[in-house]
């Protein structure tokens, strides 16, 4: 059951649609939610988009704001077990609001609101509906320490 | 975008292959692996099957008796996201070590030994696989407190 080179970790979590991101909150609970996301180097981002979710949604931001550490996860079912896989990226998270043009003359506040609108184009490649549509809530940015990933097989050739 | 009912959220989770459980280690920080699983009423049960992974699956096992405090979560991803939806179950968690016949006449090890042969009993019945060859390591059994779910559209009929 051999682990996963960090590269071919990265390369698979990447590729997949959705991840599920557990934070914990502040009395010490885990809390999971699935997760939209785009992969650039050791970066990962993800959006909240659309009001309606809005106190959901706010639970994750919350914990994030006490807590920074962040886990998520892709993974792969098949009902053959020599086909499972999954890999994991440990790292801290912090959020992005979106820019105000009110307050774009502080240098700061361009450079959040550089890297809000770089990440937003992120999801906007990887994802055809936000074209569309983009998202236009908080985005979180995960810094990854660690990729780590499993495989029930001998690796596949990527 | 409705929540779904406890019941419809449990039925949902329970029909699903795999689910995804967080634990929080003692710094603190969420942890994830995806779990096979059975649901009998409001129990969760998840075994760590086979030697190889031992010391990945010890730390699950570890977080658990430090902080009782799980989540897990059942999502469906679909390009079309009018179809997404999701379960979560938070709950807290206790392990079964697997019995031992030289201990078998203490009666609260006799119950302990029973519910590990009974949480089996369950993961075989899911898993034609666990038929063949069924796990054999502690068995982590989780009470939910609590089924939330949420679905894209309007509630499908069960």
């Amino acid at each position: 059951m051999p682990d996963m080179r960090q590269d071919e970790a990265r390369g698979r979590f990447a590729a997949a649609p959705v991840a599920r991101l557990a934070t914990v909150d502040p009395e010490g609970r885990p809390h999971l939610v699935p997760v939209l996301f785009a992969v650039r180097g050791d970066e990962i981002v993800t959006a909240v988009d659309g009001k309606p979710k809005r106190s959901r949604r706010l639970r994750r931001l919350h914990n994030i704001a006490v807590s920074p550490a962040v886990c998520l996860l892709v993974d792969e079912y098949d009902d053959d077990w020599d086909r499972l896989w999954w890999v994991r990226a440990d790292g801290g998270a912090r959020i992005l609001q979106p820019g105000t043009s009110e307050m774009s003359d502080a240098s700061d506040r361009a450079d959040s609101s550089y890297e809000y609108a770089a990440a937003i184009e992120l999801l906007r490649q990887k994802y055809p509906r936000y074209r569309r549509q983009p998202p236009d809530g908080p985005v979180i940015v995960i810094t990854v320490l660690h990729w780590s990933g499993w495989q029930a097989s001998a690796p596949a050739v990527a």
